[in-house]
């Protein structure tokens, strides 16, 4: 569902075997757009579609030229971009690869996290310009320690997250979900908490909660104020859920902070957080990138290989579930 | 066996209890020498020292003025700088907290190369220049995907690594150690290679040996040349086992490093390596450091406690293991 690059990227020589050993269609066709004359033609026939990101929305035109089409088997995270109510009210069957997806992020954050825990992201930015002065040690508060993490969003990515440090082991997580099941969080190894008793614990907060109507500047003034001194924001989720305003006037006067996602994104060239040594900003790299996206091809062909044997799929979206996930 | 700040940091009020239930010899006297009339006196009656960074040798004159003594029992990592063959000679037990102190380096360790996998590390310094051009994200060259990790040191840092990497699970690691036990290197989950075997499979190259005569400049420019392109070193031991000069010289074609101790530490103002986007630097604080030190005294105490019980110590230094330990 996207062009040659993106064929190349996540399909190789095992993943197009494993693709051509279960799909009967003849030769799979890579495209990036819906509306062509051949793409339609092949649209008319067919049966099963696997996407990944960019795909372009599958709405009732679309739909109208596929009128065999029974599955969308996402390669990817969100399926929110390309799927909505007219898919679901055909009765397709859709699924994600969000899972595979949530790994590298899970191991991004986990890193950020225990780097954080020794000021180490800021510490790299001191070096640069204090060099051999190294009373730059003595800026950025207590280094080291079992921080206590609070994890906003018990998602497919908090809950990996918390696993992940549940292994590592001596830190305390807390969960902030309101539609989390707390036994669930239990034997993660975490405590399930509201946003109010988790704020001033957290020597990490890290975001992992979808960008909703609801979510939106989840994280403002009030929040980033209610902080210990010390402490580091993650955002590796979804700029949106910060005010951005908010954040740079919490940043100016401290706040660490280590930023995948941003809003805008990128921030504009003019903006103060790329040259405060309190944070530090990556360029959105936290999810599945060249390799890695391999594993998300590999779930969505056991999803294609489960519909061809007539078995569930092991990770549908429905209309309900897309209103609660990324 | 150091100043008041020392205790401060590694003795809380738990960890001053503990001791007072233990020790017999009224109030611990905290001192950073052993040559005062006031600390001769308290010598010639001691008989188990509590010994952390920093601590004068234990020489012949010391140990003549310390008759009755017959622990030290280390509250830090190595204990090379105050212990040699006079207090082996004299039969004194001596005990180390490495192991304690050896959780901090592994989980700063596991951070940078889970973060050095998706060249965070990299491009959080690249942000700070090229901002909202996010072209930069090419420079890197692969973001992501599961690395081989090479672990030069199958020392107590090297396991704890291994044994991490193990948890977090989907990565290769290899392990170069001359002395290691295959089983046991095959139970963390790795396997035991050659140096000239690793390296051109190292996408992480992290450093966990003991800086010996035989070690110092171990990883030339012989070593770094046999890298593949884009990989990572990782050095969280000492800053003599890789020579320096033959690293800039790698470092200025590409190679990228995380460095937290360099030779000489720090690195003079002038470095380049302070500069390039392909290197980060941090000022020695892998170890334990502020809170993490009280996991090293709790070490120490329950060393004391079996030798006040009459049990076998935890973990004995002597003359021959002090020879392939840092």
């Amino acid at each position: 569902m996207l062009g040659a690059n993106w064929l190349r990227t996540q399909f190789g020589a095992a993943e197009l075997a494993r693709l051509a050993a279960t799909a009967a269609l003849g030769d799979p066709m890579a495209t990036a757009e819906l509306s062509s004359s051949s793409v339609r033609a092949r649209l008319a026939v067919v049966e099963v579609l696997i996407t990944s990101w960019g795909c372009p929305p599958l709405d009732g035109d679309v739909l109208r030229h596929a009128p065999r089409l029974r599955a969308v088997l996402h390669a990817a995270g969100s399926v929110r971009g390309h799927v909505g109510r007219a898919v679901f009210d055909r009765g397709i069957l859709v699924t994600t690869a969000a899972d595979a997806n949530a790994q590298p992020v899970a191991r991004y954050t986990l890193a950020a996290i225990l780097w954080a825990a020794k000021k180490a992201p800021f510490l790299a930015a001191d070096a640069r310009t204090h060099r051999d002065d190294w009373s730059y040690r003595q800026r950025h508060g207590e280094l080291g320690g079992s921080p206590t993490v609070v994890l906003v969003g018990f998602s497919r990515v908090g809950r990996r997250v918390a696993r992940l440090l549940q292994l590592v082991g001596d830190m305390k997580v807390l969960v902030v979900d309101p539609f989390a099941d707390p036994a669930a969080v239990a034997t993660a190894g975490a405590e399930l908490v509201t946003m109010a008793e988790a704020l001033p614990r957290a020597d990490v907060l890290s975001l992992h909660a979808p960008l909703r109507p609801a979510t939106r500047h989840m994280i403002g003034g009030a929040e980033l104020a209610a902080l210990p001194p010390g402490a580091t924001l993650i955002n590796t989720a979804r700029g949106g859920l910060v005010d951005s305003a908010a954040l740079e006037q919490a940043c100016r006067a401290g706040l660490h902070a280590v930023l995948d996602v941003t809003d805008p994104e990128p921030l504009p060239r003019s903006s103060v957080l790329y040259e405060l040594p309190n944070v530090v900003i990556t360029p959105h790299v936290a999810g599945s990138l060249g390799a890695e996206t391999r594993a998300m091809t590999a779930s969505a062909l056991t999803e294609l290989e489960r519909y061809a044997a007539g078995l569930p799929p092991l990770a549908a979206v429905t209309a309900e579930s897309l209103e609660l996930q990324a």
